[in-house]
């Protein structure tokens, strides 16, 4: 069929693309109707709200589920591979986000589970690539990608000492100050590592606020690692950046010339008009 | 009028200006004025205070009303546009800074809102331009500037964190933990993903803390990632700083010339007009 | 007895080694076993798991006994100086991690010390090789071997700095307060200074209140400090690394050819042995 | 007298300075006992060792006090300059920290004073020279320097902040929920900013949470300005150091080469064996 053909790759650039005016729009469209949904959820999560705007929020939860129902149905239709789709990651919180209202009229209480539906704000990094944040995306992105084995490194490290530190706090504190556990020693050390110390747990006896004082400083310290690891790559990467800027000349390639040299350390072509130095033939060994 | 003109024309030099004497006098004073009025307000909102120097404190809040008053027409008289003064956001301020102490002469209790008198401590960022701190002001809103994209999309990202794990952690724990609802558990979870942790609501369920500790290693390590942005920006500033980037002589095409460079470095030319050194020829072994 | 020996060879290439088939699955599966073990004594610890699965938990708790102290055998039989590696700290580890469970048979109470158990988890570091983390480990460390002089000194000021005001703390606001003792005092001051902030000691009088808010700003401030010198301290290895310090032809002086240069930047020499040019002459244009 | 004279002046090098022998065994065992002296004092504090060992305290206590008073009485009268030590800081340290166990003897309670003991640590800044320290304190020391007007002007920001959103929380969250005072709020606010989070001061309303999670999204994101400063400042000095290191020729005074300098910047002299370039004269404009 022609026209359906047709019709469904229309629907496809709409809901799939983001590059036309109509395709942005849906996109803008969307992410207002999620974020709008997600408020909806939040606020009747809230007891004073539910009683007094209870009625409200059930017929805007419908409506929601109603469009998203008919946004899956189109992604359905109109995806390239439907199989593909209905599997990725984001076909499956699409329909996740939609069940939950379906079933709570059959089974009551399910509708707690329209807090997966806050997995479609995911949907808002789509947004970004809107508003040309594309770039700053890749930046952070790339920075992260670069330093994560060394951040990982880092992370078991970490792992390391609050499971060895956790164990011990167990052994001196014990149960009567909070340290049940040892599982709860790993999580106070976690707490306490990472300097957020809510004060639920928190060591009594003078040992163990030496070994905490200990961990304390230790973790103010290698705060230092994961900052230091980042910010070199990003620095890194900004000297990059700021090198490629000014190479005007294109000799082989893709070749960013370095702000001072005087021959293209690729093909050995001399940089005419850099450095003074205009046509001298390469020094030849 | 003439006499009028040039009066006002002095005025307006005096109190829009920071070049001259009285206008550098002018701004010292009211600056102190500020502070002063300012620090009223906030020991007369400490009880014990209140109740022995009450009048005192009621005497010097109208001795600053009625200063505040006084500059506010002057301005108002002197300004260039009245309209753009009146309009702009230090013109409100300075007329919210003296309307509740006059309202509260008929409404008892406006004199809370003396509060917004707070903002006119703004002003004091006018003094650092006195004290010459106006490079370094640059300079740290130049780095923040150049990487407020990139901050913004890291804020977003963390938003959209603590709103699923916020919406998780209500489902998780429950109103019997604290988390009597979403919004509150999105609060938790920006206190926790902050480092903050102010121990008013805890998880207290063993799947809750394993995602808190998630959380919190997550807050943990993505801290690195505005400190790496900002320390790479104002990195990549101090070598621009460091090269002289505004070294104006060209001798040898694109070579920057150092700050403290007399001669370049590149192809020997003496730097006219550089560090006293005026063509002197260059010394030659 | 020659077979004997090339046994016990063969076992210590298994055991010490990581470079053949064998030895890496021997690491692997030791390095398992190590952590369900440590998991078991976590989860023993649980009173209400302990209540249910005590049995289950004590017969794998031997299992591992029994299995670590082959291991242990076998480590001592295979060993190149079987003192050396008794006297090692992993070799008094690898003891001290299966004496509490024989020792528990004849003095209840001492499988506490099983926790000794968790710091074999340190071998985890071995799996980092393994899994090829070498380099990962290697720039951390030297990062931090580079930097930590300078951070003994910070931590060294820190010392100085909560002793002082721990000390101030305890007589400005006493015991009534929770100021109990200096060392309390200094326990407080390093739970300020790091940003943990349990609040289970906090200051109530205004002068305490001011002081702590000078620590915690200089504490919030003084972080840029460790985080300064690791970061300064990576970026100036990166750029090693980036300009491959290890370039070894020598053709014009002091310059460094790039790692991706196949002609040197300076007077255009190719660079032999280099991306696989050997002798090409450079395209001139 | 002439010997009194050698005398004073052996005295004077073995007290005030530290590079011969007996000067810094002196430095050592001043700052030993002054360690020893502190943690009598804090020991003494702790209720519990008090009620046991206070005798033994009291006695090292006057020990120290006798000791401390002879080496005041020394440095007195070695001193080159005799009042301007007296009236010197650590001269005035030094004063204060024997003078309370003396007036303990006519006014009992005094020792609290003792507190001012702790100031005396401040010497162990002198022991780190002994420890060839002095390089990180320099290099840390001139990193903070270069950056304090950076600092300063940091936190002035932050005093405004805390200030304003202390007033406005005041006004939101009222007595009832702990904000009593303007003072009050804005401890709050620092508390906040700084994540350090006691929990002894927390927003209940809908309102103070949302300016609390905006003002620790803020604390959390600005951290990342003194350290931006900080680390750029160091990994500024880093470069200058790298590069420094290899500039071996001397021309005029103590001016280092750049790496790709061909010509010295100062004098315009050509460097010799750089950059393949040998006698060639500087060209001249």
């Amino acid at each position: 069929m022609e026209y359906g053909g047709s019709f469904r790759l229309k629907v496809r650039h709409i809901i799939f693309d983001y590059n036309t005016f109509p395709a942005r729009l849906f996109d803008l469209v969307l992410i207002g109707a999620i974020v709008l949904s997600v408020l909806v959820v939040m606020l009747d999560s809230v007891q004073s709200l539910h009683a007094d705007y209870g009625r409200l929020f059930y017929i805007l939860e419908w409506f929601f589920t109603v469009l998203f129902s008919i946004e899956y149905v189109m992604r359905l239709y109109a995806a390239e591979s439907r199989v593909r789709y209905a599997r990725s990651i984001f076909g499956i919180i699409d329909l996740l986000a939609i069940l939950p209202t379906y079933f709570s009229l059959f089974f009551p209480g399910t509708q707690y589970l329209l807090v997966i539906r806050f997995f479609r704000v995911l949907r808002i990094f789509r947004l970004m690539k809107l508003m040309r944040f594309v770039q700053e995306g890749e930046y952070v992105k790339e920075a992260l990608i670069a330093s994560s084995r060394k951040i990982i490194f880092f992370l078991f490290f970490v792992l390391v000492t609050v499971s060895i530190i956790g164990a011990l706090m167990y052994l001196i504190e014990g149960e009567a100050h909070g340290f049940g556990s040892i599982p709860e020693g790993v999580y106070w050390a976690i707490v306490t590592i990472t300097t957020v110390g809510y004060g639920d747990i928190y060591p009594q006896t003078v040992v163990g606020r030496m070994l905490a004082a200990m961990l304390m400083i230790a973790g103010y310290s290698i705060i230092a690692v994961p900052t230091g690891i980042v910010s070199a790559e990003m620095a890194s990467m900004h000297t990059k950046i700021d090198k490629g800027v000014k190479g005007d000349e294109k000799c082989c390639s893709s070749v960013e010339h370095d702000r001072d040299a005087r021959f293209c350390k690729e093909c050995g072509r001399p940089l005419e008009g850099r450095n003074g130095v205009q046509e001298k033939g390469p020094i030849t060994p």
